[in-house]
């Protein structure tokens, strides 16, 4: 980034401050940071839950104020008033998530809020929490359709070839949602059939494919074989091109994870498919 | 939950509206709902994009503010200036997440937000989101001690014996943080040798220890075979025993997992590590 005058400018520091993880603070600023064409240095200071980690936060924040000529800013989560009124005497952009949202919706719901340290990240509902190492467990043990045994089990099966992000979202879904995503690659036998795959044809309800752009998928393929048949743009062409016919002609929905996120793939899925989320 | 009177109160419904996932919206909102007592429906209503979506939103809300005597709570995180306005003549108590701090940190970076649809869980980057997938194949590829070969690789190699939850803070670690995290299972051998394992011996200073209480090991290998001496409460107190004792004799640092969720272990590896997140 340079200023009005071509100078270059400094990154902005901003720190993510937290009495737990920190995952609250990050997602909640870096969703708003992504708003702003400024470069940023990001900082996490997790587990900041007494006045002494609260003191050498603030210290850290304005050792860095002297330098620069941008003061840093601050994302805090922390619910602990005394640690809270701590960290705002830093010399920052102070921006506290609680003040912004919790004493309005204490009024609406007639209620006050504990100010204890948040649960949100933490095992909290023990149920909950099972469920989702459950999940997680599901898709590991039916990746890449190692087998298909509890398939009647799956919420889900994500099906397409190989390389195409089906790993990823699986266990994406059962970590965000607890949701239990199996996932089946399609072999070149099952693509020549171009049927479903008989193994699949009892779960077809539950079918849900992935495609992507076969020069992706190419170079995707070519940095784990490269000069392979398999990585070659004819194969992965031929193969794409078969799937999505599959999928078409099967009314199996399907989405084009090329330039699309683990979580955006995930949420579609989820949307699309009306799977109820075990966990939040 | 129930009322002064006892009368049973119905559950407040929450919705989380974005124009993308929603998982900016849920994590603050749910952060939020964790500080109050009360039991709370929660539904997530992604890609609310265009002004048809959100007058769709707008209905279901509605719908919902007839019925309960309570109105329903919206949690927005949408940028796009008229589908908000659009959210906002819903019959709810309405906590715009942008409003609260985009226009004070327009202010304070002198800048103004793009008030585009949100990137922040889009591919975004892509180097960043490579490395996260990178990370992700190397947390899978590098399961259960299954090979060595890439330890060089790893940010970080997580011990412990058998069900102690090494494998979802591995995967956990690529996921949110692009950290290349391999894990080993201590084998009754590595048990009884008592030292690092010589394979491991090399990347000792990237060893990050999982326990567990006994007792909670146990009843999680019950789970997985009933009645096996794997299972036997005198095999986990052996295997954990001499883990720990061996733990502390190497100097590895661990922590106990038993009530320790996989996001408060993942970030506690990568503070007590010193660990660089390649993703944010």
């Amino acid at each position: 980034m340079v200023d009005e005058n071509g100078v270059p400018r400094p990154k902005r520091t901003v720190f993510f401050v937290s009495d737990r993880t920190g995952i609250t603070a990050e997602t909640l600023g870096h969703s708003l940071l992504t708003q702003f064409d400024v470069d940023f240095e990001q900082v996490t200071l997790p587990f900041v839950d007494n006045q002494d980690r609260a003191r050498k936060v603030v210290e850290q924040v304005n050792r860095l104020s002297t330098v620069g000529e941008q003061r840093p800013v601050v994302f805090s989560t922390v619910v602990q008033d005394d640690v809270r009124e701590l960290l705002r005497t830093a010399n920052a952009a102070f921006f506290d998530f609680f003040d912004a949202f919790i004493s309005p919706l204490e009024q609406e719901l007639g209620v006050r809020s504990s100010h204890t340290v948040g649960q949100a990240h933490g095992v909290g509902d023990t149920k909950e929490y099972s469920a989702r190492i459950d999940a997680m467990n599901f898709a590991l043990n039916h990746d890449d359709g190692v087998t298909t045994r509890q398939y009647d089990k799956a919420d889900v099966v994500i099906v397409g070839v190989s390389r195409t992000g089906k790993t990823p979202v699986s266990v994406y879904l059962a970590m965000q949602s607890g949701i239990y995503a199996a996932n089946y690659p399609l072999t070149e036998d099952d693509l020549i059939n171009g049927g479903v795959p008989r193994i699949l044809k009892p779960y077809r309800a539950k079918l849900f494919g992935l495609t992507i752009r076969p020069e992706r998928l190419q170079s995707i393929r070519a940095e784990r074989r490269p000069n392979s048949r398999y990585a070659s743009l004819q194969q992965c062409q031929m193969e794409v091109l078969r799937a999505e016919a599959m999928f078409a002609r099967e009314k199996i929905r399907f989405v084009d994870s090329t330039n699309v996120s683990i979580e955006e793939i995930a949420t579609t899925i989820v949307h699309q498919c009306g799977l109820k989320r075990r966990v939040y």
